[in-house]
């Protein structure tokens, strides 16, 4: 039986996202933005947009201010991912996410938003690669 | 070295059970029951099976009228699958399952009951599809 | 396009994560004591440290016994599994795990702990096996 590249394609966005995503969690925001294409846009917010790996990287570090009196370990959770080809070289990547969230004296952790995400994927000299990342808050959908 | 159709497979499967649960989550059971096969079973509930689409369609409207005045938005994740031959065309699935839940003015989600799955899958000449599926809630287990 | 072998090992490892830990859930360690090489390490917490099949067995028995009187279904997901070779044979697989429990009357499962876990994971005669099993939880890297 031949193979099919979508296994190999699958198998590496999952790996991909495990290492852009533990990197994420470790706060280590210039690894994380460089997980995105040169111009790569990531949206977390309706109506914010940071474009470019330095624009992602201010964005991040704007964001975690919150949590400066707030310990806590984050893990960000992907799962139920879709993908489905754009063109050879990009897939558009459908999939939910959560957070995993445990703080000092708590009985046990916190699910953090519940979220349905849209990523564009492109495979650059590079390596796959973020050209896009859209998160929408399924709290969102409940107030339109 | 020689690739194994079984990572053909199982990217296949968790990219179907995306696709086929999100559907579910956006409530097009239509859309769900499709990946069934014509006599598929779909069974929830010990003592409840629908048998057939238009059946598992029907059952589906009906359930989801708990939800007609509990605005929620509900994501199905499903985990820690294995897979295992039946004959060279069908496999047996058995994962873990269940529902993050995000309701308005909640704090945070909630975890929705949680599942041991069983699914026969089968490929047809309209692509994989659910033979049947078994659900059984974990708090069942615990009422034996 | 020729397939990469890190598609076949990446379904590989999830398949055997799943029936791995479905053994652990329900409380048969002798099977999941056989996913781990004769001589294989298993740490949960710092400073406890069980090597040889016997003694994860011996290990796991006396830590279940904290469930002796507390009827729990407990479910291991593990998810963002990042893979990278050691050498042609073994790789060091670093992911993210939980616990979702079931108690009776309990309105909705509790998360368990949020760990990391780091895995060497060896290719043998026998298949793939566990060479070590290191869990870290969240919540320790709050105390240091």
């Amino acid at each position: 039986m031949a193979p099919s590249p979508f296994a190999d394609l699958y198998a590496e966005v999952q790996n991909f996202y495990a290492r852009q995503m533990q990197s994420m969690d470790q706060r280590d925001f210039v690894a994380f933005a460089g997980t995105f294409t040169e111009d790569g846009e990531f949206s977390h917010t309706p109506g914010q947009l940071a474009r470019g790996r330095a624009d992602i990287i201010a964005e991040l570090r704007e964001f975690h201010r919150r949590f400066d009196g707030d310990p806590v370990v984050r893990r960000h959770w992907f799962g139920m991912t879709c993908l489905e080809p754009l063109d050879g070289q990009s897939w558009q990547a459908t999939y939910y996410a959560y957070t995993v969230n445990t703080r000092p004296g708590a009985a046990a952790p916190t699910i953090g938003p519940s979220c349905l995400v849209t990523d564009v994927l492109v495979r650059t000299a590079a390596g796959l690669l973020n050209h896009s990342r859209y998160v929408r808050q399924d709290r969102l959908l409940l107030e339109r």
